[in-house]
């Protein structure tokens, strides 16, 4: 099922064999625990997901001669904390639909929902731990408090206001520092030397931040079944991201923008005026020409790490990110 | 402030210079972070707790000649965990007031106090790492699992349906867990053999076993203003302690009992009569002997671990644990 969703591209072909490894070693975290958390689990992961994070470990780190069980670990670790933050944030955002999937939130009580999310990140420290590498389980633990820390900033953050260092935070925290710590991490259990350690993380942290802008580019430009929410939900929520960001540097007092981002109620033709300007405006064009400058800087930060086919699968992982469709 | 709470019992003197330093650990943890999570840390953190389990990874630790520097790290990792499923429960239970302070999420969004409660577990975990033990992260992360997996099999269990299996199950997630890795890992971390870390392990084991019997009491035999928290508070859940199992035990067919159990509304007349019941029957003192006996074992424990004075303030601890009102 893992395969069949990423037939688009290729690029897991070198740890194919290594991904339904990832897939049980996530599934059998409930075991010997209560029955409904087993199936809270298992639905969790079958609600799918690109398994894009547990690929970049994978593939880094055997590029750079990793052993394959750690790798294993590591990335259904980073997965599960991925997981994790996911059903703490549908339950905030009372999401009811995740990739076309019922959310945890909407089938239980917030009770049982809370604890579920604590859970799965318990089980990610537990595999964490499991690397057997304390500088990865710091690293690990950072993370975590980097994310939550950046969802609070965003609760926090007044409707609407943002400025280009606002935003940069925000995709760290929410997108960029779990790349960042896939690759690093992949890197640390691998036998070598710190700058390589340096510039696979700084290869991570590009990916991620590219992929975050696409993700913010998507929810303009995607089609609601496709992307699987209605279209512009963050803007639809006051939350403004590098699209809007980059019109309202070109239109600063544009009408729709202003009355959206006031918090007051507006209607359907309000957002769909403002999407069609958006849409026809340069700020999608200027968005996406900056993640090309993230994935460029990340394939730059390639050339010097080890020529093998995971090295030509992480080119086309970075190439992959800029041309998705959802 | 740490110390006037404690000044019943003596029982910290041995560490009485290192529980300052656990306070100030667990006080820095939000800095450079959102400033409303730094005000949060430091409304859980005033809320009291008598810091039990720090005094007893503190107490353990110096008895068996750890570092102090590591044992400050872990003590403050303990306590955070603590708190940070202090903050989901009390979310869950939708509680206002612990020990007489407004809970998180009385003045919050559950949203704001979710995310809170996961930054406290990202810290608490980032502490656990900052021992530098592997085996300690393990049994950290694998404690968090057991805590969690406690209070979700709790909240799907049947109203009032316990069995004395249940009971044991539920009071070891609970409570004992915690007090198990607090001298466990102070030990890991002592230059001991794996005969006394064992040792060290039951010695809290029991301890905790113990101290959550008292409290299961003290919610039967303690005054509203004393405990916090109305009498009788898990019964009017349907929740059935030790004290209510063993009432169960001798009067099976207690009409009052049966109709709070039933999960329908109930008069305080009914709650009244009961309690009143219970308190005269010879449940409340069958749970102290219970609790007794698990402190004796904590006892016998104690007589192969090194004579000093940390030893002799475990001893008191341990007896503090029957004696307290609170």
């Amino acid at each position: 099922m893992v395969n069949d969703r990423l037939t688009t591209v290729n690029f897991i072909a070198p740890v194919q064999d290594l991904i339904p490894k990832v897939e049980a070693r996530m599934h059998t975290q409930a075991d010997r625990h209560h029955p409904d958390l087993k199936l809270a689990l298992d639905h969790l992961l079958s609600s799918g997901g690109k398994r894009i994070r547990p690929a970049i470990a994978l593939l880094t780190g055997k590029m750079l001669g990793a052993d394959p069980d750690k790798l294993v670990t590591l990335s259904a670790a980073i997965e599960l904390l991925h997981t994790a933050t996911l059903v703490h944030d549908d339950l905030i955002d009372g999401a009811l639909l995740r990739r076309g999937i019922a959310t945890l939130n909407s089938q239980w009580s917030p009770a049982a929902t809370v604890l579920t999310g604590d859970f799965v990140f318990a089980r990610a420290a537990k595999l964490a731990a499991e690397t057997e590498s304390l500088p990865l389980m710091h690293i690990f633990a950072e993370t975590l408090a980097t994310i939550v820390n950046g969802e609070i900033t965003q609760l926090f953050s007044s409707r609407g206001l943002v400025s280009r260092e606002d935003y940069d935070n925000r995709i760290y925290a929410k997108t960029a520092s779990l790349f960042e710590l896939a690759t690093k991490a992949a890197a640390m259990l691998s036998p070598v030397d710190e700058q390589i350690v340096e510039k696979a993380r700084a290869f991570g942290y590009n990916l991620g931040v590219a992929f975050q802008i696409v993700d913010d580019v998507l929810d303009f430009t995607g089609e609601q079944a496709t992307i699987g929410k209605p279209v512009a939900s963050d803007l639809r929520q006051g939350l403004v991201t590098l699209p809007a960001l980059y019109f309202m540097e070109d239109y600063p007092n544009f009408p729709e923008m202003q009355a959206i981002l006031s918090g007051r109620p507006f209607n359907d033709g309000v957002m769909d005026r403002l999407l069609k300007s958006i849409r026809e405006s340069g700020a999608i064009q200027r968005a996406m020409d900056e993640a090309s400058r993230y994935v460029d800087c990340a394939l730059v930060l390639l050339v010097d790490l080890p020529d093998c086919p995971e090295h030509e699968s992480l080119k086309d992982l970075a190439n992959y990110i800029i041309h998705r469709k959802f």
